[in-house]
């Protein structure tokens, strides 16, 4: 591994006949997919040039055609010919010989020449099946076409829009964090840290937003709040504690918690969420979405809010509050998290930063009790150390920088007015639905007549090109929800928000 | 929320007296810190100022200082301030009125007007205690000084060394990730998918070089090769699950299998690493370091990979092959890994990519048979839906520019060098110790004389700003190996190796 083959002059100017020549045949289908209009085309030439030498297509020796002739074929600027010739050089993939031109390189050494082959006896999952522990493929998901973006009306929920993404903002960010000292703090290994300037931004800019403080040493960030959810589920949950879900609520809360107890018990919410009642009292611990009950989109009042707390306190009850999308729309009617009225210091508090930014950043946090967040820590530690640091100090500029902020405005801009006009249209075009809607919340819970399967609706709206969420999921009685569906509008665009509505009114209309 | 408070004129004109108005010493305060030589000069000054203004130090309509008054102050040109005060004009951080100034704008709206501030009883680390479910600060851990960069003698394991970071490389990979369509790629929720780009980048260039051949739907990206261990071991871990470790073996697998499961079995080691006796065949899994057993360092022959495999075929244990620096150091004497010569698909294979390039990035990866990376895709999604798509994107491009390999190349050569620096100086200053190191390892694994308590050593070491890292916690039995020791070299700077083996050698003496 590692060491460059010799590469023989003998290969080079005799025994090797380059592939194809000057064959503008074969030098096109080699750099088939250029994206001539793309940016980096320097970098997509030599992307095709490393995979076509790993890949064996152009073998060792092999001559390359000369810049002029390979930018003539590709209509790209000789000049980009010549840079991505001479970093392949600089590279060791090709080697520059005086007057006759650039040649393939040899490949580093590869170990042993046995390959991974797996005979077809292997390959059967019954064999596996026996050997697992649990069966993750077997819990019920919440289901959206991976393709979303192809479809004309996405009414999916928290999902990319890339006409809300800060593109130069975040691009200063990341720019800055590769600085030689920002790399510096960001490559090592932190064991159990986390980046204190991200840390330091959550309780300079993030928190205070939901009227949260807290110390450095009652924080912790995650990959995503889902990660959150399950490094709380695994610390509190044994294989006998009792922990309630609102019912309806989120899915994959559900599961994580279903991973590690049978006692997960369904409690009752209504049109303030989640109600404190006997069933509440005797869980060791609830998940609750009081800012927008998942997926009713309903807002606890603040006397609910204190009940609960009270309740909780009472009965010795930890409280993991899920705010995920708690800050995304400034909206009359929004009220403070239970963790801001906890006075007993009943609440775990999840947050997401990567729901405002982008879903694939996968960035979250934990805000609880300092010994709380000490034994998360040590979980975490065991688990994956921590969330990569690079993107935690982009993170941190990001927010340091103001962006978020401003970000966060516009956003807020953005989604509320989406808000308003599917207020008027939903009475318009949904006529045989009713719907709930909290302020803040980025969705619409919207039921139809009983007996209908929202799934088969779901369906038949995407061959109009609207996708929805059936309901279904998030009941732990499935047919309990099947006639309801999740309306979001974080990704779908703002002029197309009507002509959407109009067509799922149709099939809506159609099925009923 | 979101909302910029209206700033009223009179605000400005009269009723708040900027905060020291053009008094140097406030404005030099609030700039403390600013690094003068550092980059980035005027992304400093914006994040100073969002800081003060988000944190109350200039209150809404204080008057900022004129950008020629500032720059005086701070010994920057003038320009830089005037760039920055127009940028924080755009995010309504600041607003500008004609011949007057800037003046500080308002902050947004806070939701809630009570904060977070638990009681002390709360702080109370017993309450909590009484409600966790498991405690995993309890559990013996690798403890390296977090500060390790700041001794000149770090011989410690698997950290970064930045002299040897591919920084420029990096550096064009991360910005071609920030183009557009490159964005639109990364931002989204993969749900549980990974980066094609990157998949098939360990497919092409990674896997081969370790003899490793596997389709798409055998490989998974994870969060660091730890988080691999983690996802194992929950889908394969029941409470009686039999798993066998190495003993003398690596803590964090023994910790993670610890948490799933009282039956932890230490299986014996010899000068081949791993044995096939009837301990091995009792397990239904056995975690396993073919290319180097951690910690001892031994390479394992071919003769003694093969009887592994078939222990393992004929008794049905799964292997969990850890090929934590496999394939940092081209030297003769490797072996291709234990899954590229199985024939049975008993392997699990975990790899790191994170270690080649920097730790902070936390990227790994596991390759096994089709079935079981679907399942572990289904646990993945649940835990954290996905490593962040930004990295795995800007690794992909990385690797498919070339510069993976051309890194490991660089990196091979200067660690060899090390090693053989080493092998030369060892019997030199440690002749009081025994050592051993296979072909390829970034470690040796020393022993003391028996008695020496290299938990002291190490200490000792420290304060001549020497680290190394003691051996007990490798052990099950923590007194088998409190006399060895682990002395890495991947991060300890090529010229300064030989002073501190040499101030090593005067500790161990002492202690000796």
């Amino acid at each position: 591994m590692g060491k460059i083959a010799d590469l023989r002059q003998s290969d080079v100017a005799g025994r090797v006949t380059p592939p194809g020549g000057t064959d503008a045949l074969f030098w096109g289908s080699l750099f088939h997919g250029l994206d001539r209009d793309g940016s980096f085309l320097q970098l997509q030439v030599r992307q095709m040039i490393v995979s076509a030498i790993e890949d064996g297509r152009l073998p060792l020796g092999a001559r390359m055609p000369s810049s002029r002739d390979l930018a003539a074929v590709l209509k790209v600027s000789r000049n980009t010919i010549v840079i991505a010739y001479e970093q392949l050089v600089d590279q060791n993939f090709l080697v520059a010989r005086e007057r006759s031109g650039y040649f393939v390189a040899g490949l580093p050494r590869h170990i042993g020449a046995t390959t991974h082959e797996p005979s077809p006896a292997v390959r059967d999952d019954d064999r596996w099946a026996s050997r697992f522990a649990l069966r993750p493929t077997a819990y019920r998901n919440i289901v959206k076409p991976l393709d979303w973006q192809a479809y004309p009306y996405p009414f999916i929920f928290g999902q990319f829009d890339p006409s809300l993404f800060p593109t130069n903002d975040w691009r200063e960010s990341a720019r800055a964090a590769l600085s030689v000292p920002e790399i510096n703090n960001w490559a090592r290994d932190m064991i159990d840290g986390d980046d204190p300037a991200l840390i330091e931004q959550l309780q300079l800019q993030v928190l205070p937003r939901r009227g949260i403080r807290a110390r450095s040493d009652e924080i912790m960030i995650t990959i995503g709040a889902q990660h959150a959810l399950y490094l709380i589920a695994k610390l509190f949950i044994g294989p006998t504690t009792r922990i309630g879900v609102e019912e309806p609520g989120y899915p994959d809360a559900r599961n994580i918690f279903g991973l590690l107890t049978p006692n997960v018990v369904p409690l009752r919410i209504d049109g303030e969420g989640l109600m404190p009642d006997a069933d509440f009292e005797s869980c060791a611990l609830a998940y609750v979405t009081a800012s927008h009950q998942c997926p009713t989109a309903v807002v606890m009042p603040l006397a609910r809010r204190h009940a609960l707390l009270q309740a909780a306190r009472s009965c010795g009850v930890i409280l993991i509050e899920d705010d995920y999308d708690g800050e995304l729309i400034p909206e009359e009617g929004e009220l403070p998290p239970l963790m801001s009225l906890d006075r007993g210091s009943n609440v775990l508090y999840v947050g997401s930063l990567s729901k405002a930014l982008a879903p694939g950043l996968r960035l979250g946090y934990v805000v609880a009790p300092a010994p709380v967040i000490r034994e998360l820590r040590a979980l975490r530690r065991l688990m994956l150390r921590h969330p990569p640091l690079n993107n935690q100090r982009v993170a941190a500029l990001f927010i340091g920088l103001g962006h978020y902020r401003s970000h966060l405005a516009r956003v807020g801009d953005v989604l509320l007015e989406r808000a308003r006009i599917l207020d008027g249209l939903l009475p318009r075009y949904l006529r045989h639905c009713t719907w709930s809607r909290g302020a803040g919340s980025t969705h619409y819970w919207l039921s139809c007549r009983p007996g209908t399967d929202t799934v088969k609706l779901a369906e038949l709206a995407r061959a109009e090109g609207v996708v929805i969420e059936p309901g279904d999921v998030f009941s732990m009685n499935e047919s309990a929800s099947r006639h309801c569906f999740r309306l979001g509008f974080s990704s779908i665009r703002t002029e197309r928000i009507e002509a959407g509505i109009e067509r799922l009114g149709k099939v809506i209309a159609r099925v009923a």
